[in-house]
């Protein structure tokens, strides 16, 4: 799983990270591993105190502990502050990487209007629209189509199949998983009533996305394109896979989404928020700063203090479930017996 | 925003779209804008008379507004019976259109016994399948997949990266966004307990999709061919992204859902419904015309009265939502001792 | 809807399945059909007893039945333990297969150090990465694009616009529908609380994916790569659409889930479990065997005895739903005052 061959010492691993070495400098690294498998030419990690006892059951050459788990070790322990960060960086230098060769293949269709820079890798089958950008150092990966009047910045990756379909601009390092797709149709339909049966018309969407540098967006995800401005996401947003972002929302900085997340129109969510797999988030909100929604809640008003917030039922035995669901019904006339005002202990 | 150059007067607008003018019909209209962002040269409106405040202070040229909403103001208006509506055919007029060239791209692939009707545009690196037609009008954006027997009618638009996997027709004017996937196998799996351990057989997925004219589908929105018959949308239906229509559903004209939408297998909607968001509909249910369905409700029955339904539970603190939530496993035996029916107040 | 001109009679297809006979031997089927659309050429089934009444009424020529559904019947009958599982085997008779020919397309991309077995057909716009195999009787459908170090097993099938990232393997006879994604990163952070403002840095996914034989994944579905280990499918799991598999988790032989369906981070899943649509079961938690799960239910904790299991509230019109809901806020108080001990009859 590294790179063909490619060792590092644990001295040498302090040394770059900045961590403190117990035991031996001289051990070589070869990999990395969970603390169950990992054996002793691989490096693992304890970033929670609670599994300790697997530290001293696991055979790994070199762990990445905090200090409190490092006292009475007897072996090679790298100890900084976040060993889960300090593992993650270090994880890094086994990564393969593929190599996305600077140019164009000769499979891809660029529009005679398109700017591709020198340095930037377009992969096969890749179709880039009129006055579309892509920069020195971005990469453009298979299977991917660029529409019209988009943006892709320096060091950016398009993974493969991604479409970013119109008036689309990533910023630096975005990283887009495949199957992704930005810049669609905001979902604007407006009920005309007049001349034969009431019907549906496409309200334009003539808004585009912008997606700020250092953000993360996963497999099959997806942000429309706003109605008359942008939608935004900020700086270091990471989006799983499988999310919807409606048009005109606007999520701040570093806030991070998991799974199947949905996000209505024109709601604005603040930086440093955490929002929870499959959870949904209804339109023209606004949620402050440092926001954590647990998994599958529905927000369905603003939130205006940092926090978390939840709703939902607890998971039963269905039948126990049926017995105390079908009285879900009676909770307002269980509330009156007992005289309890609409506003109550909460 | 606008085609290069294009400008269009109040006087013209009202005039091609039978609006009420007052103010200045020689006022040019370049683009349009939010209220709060359009400047003099663009085009807004008041939708809601809840936002008057903000016409006030509005530096739009024009604004779209009811006839309530128009008294007593100095500025050129467009008095509308909907403004919403009205504005979406006038912001139209500014959308850039992009050119889908009539031909087929040399690098598109065509079965053989594919048809193609002059005047249909096909993109670059398309695939379309045996015995497929595509009609005159119609555009199958980049990366497109259209398998075996699928037909598109004419004015229906694949933007890009859209699959028809088998037997699927589409009406006129239907546009499809990309990542939609439509035909794919219904998910029919039947336990097969003969022979060796217990392992599912597929059933197979022998009818196809029909779409009628005017819908419009989601990026990332998935439709399944039927078993035996054809899983169905009649005209008009607007599905928004990542929507899971399975096998056998049938979609009355005219419904509307938000994204994240899942229909289960052979349920039967009825029309102008409007499904909101990551709600979920259970199998073999029918709903009839005019039910609207709130965010993230699950609908496990039959509905035979238009109106208005949801389950789920408020938003809460956690901590305070902890504490309400044990309770619910209580439900039952706090009704009991207060002694209330199993079938009470609703 | 059948292979052209394909017939058979009812005694060939009872004596190629292991059925009983009633009736006509002679009797030529052409297709199959629902028990209220099929015509005397046709075979129709009836696997529910309740829906009895719609068998005396059916034209269908043969119609395949249980024993206790045979009784008194003055028709041609085919009696099979499980008719559901009979008919799934006879109706594939009828499904037009289509041909993909054995051979790379010449308008795949196929990498230098991939290899692709004789007797695999590769289609139209394919890419294939470095050190990938695609094995003989594999098929790799239109606009497939599969990565580095994948590996495709024999009868598998890559239905088009699949995506295999990275490091997946698939066993024998996988099908994977439109828009999958498999292999992309999982989703993994860690916040970096060093050096400015605190800010994510990714943590590398260095595992892979591992689906065994006989699996189905539904379109538009994901299924991200481990972190360090595989994530994991037994064999013959079956997944619908739109479903999201984070890293690292693994799922049991025979289990099946259904649209929408999003599974945590390091779960583990056991066989012959059924996990309904839009359900959500969190991360790092361990399901038995034989574990039902119903529809848009969030499991939060391990699960250690089979059985169903349920979360949610019932469907309402809004106006109670309104008036209930908010006394979800209360429950704690309302138990209290009922002087309900906390773990109380559940």
């Amino acid at each position: 799983m590294s790179p063909e061959g490619f060792t590092i010492t644990a001295g040498e691993l302090a040394e770059r990270f900045g961590l403190v070495l117990h035991g031996d400098a001289a051990r070589p690294v070869a990999g990395v591993g969970t603390l169950a498998a990992a054996g002793p030419a691989q490096l693992s990690f304890l970033a929670n105190s609670k599994y300790r006892g697997q530290l001293a059951e696991s055979r790994a050459g070199v762990v990445v502990v905090r200090g409190a788990d490092a006292e009475g070790q007897d072996r090679t322990l790298l100890v900084a502050p976040d060993p889960y960060v300090a593992y993650s960086k270090i994880a890094a230098l086994f990564e393969p990487v593929a190599a996305n060769e600077p140019g164009i293949h000769p499979t891809a269709v660029v529009h005679a209007e398109a700017v591709v820079e020198d340095g930037a890798s377009i992969g096969p089958l890749v179709v880039i629209g009129a006055r579309s950008r892509i920069a020195a150092g971005a990469s453009i990966g298979p299977g991917c189509v660029i529409g019209e009047d988009c943006d892709v910045g320096g060091g950016s990756t398009l993974v493969a199949r991604v479409t970013l379909v119109r008036r689309v601009r990533l910023g630096q390092r975005v990283l887009v998983h495949p199957g992704a797709v930005l810049g669609a149709d905001g979902f604007g339909i407006a009920l005309d009533r007049e001349g034969g049966e009431p019907h549906w018309i496409k309200v334009p969407q003539l808004g585009g996305v912008r997606v700020g540098d250092d953000c993360e967006i996963g497999a099959n995800t997806t942000i429309d394109r706003g109605a008359i401005e942008d939608t935004v996401l900020e700086h270091d947003v990471r989006l799983d896979n499988q999310i919807q972002i409606a048009h005109n929302v606007r999520v701040g900085a570093h806030t991070a989404m998991a799974g199947c997340v949905a996000v209505a129109g024109s709601t604005t969510i603040g930086r440093y928020c955490m929002i929870g797999g499959a959870a949904g988030i209804a339109g023209h909100l606004e949620i402050c700063d440092r926001v954590m929604v647990t998994a599958m809640s529905l927000v369905t008003h603003s939130i205006r203090e940092p926090g978390e917030y939840s709703s939902g039922t607890p998971l039963m035995d269905s039948r126990s479930w049926r017995r105390n669901a079908v009285r879900y019904k009676q909770l307002d006339a269980l509330a009156r017996r007992l005289r309890l005002p609409t506003k109550g202990n909460e």
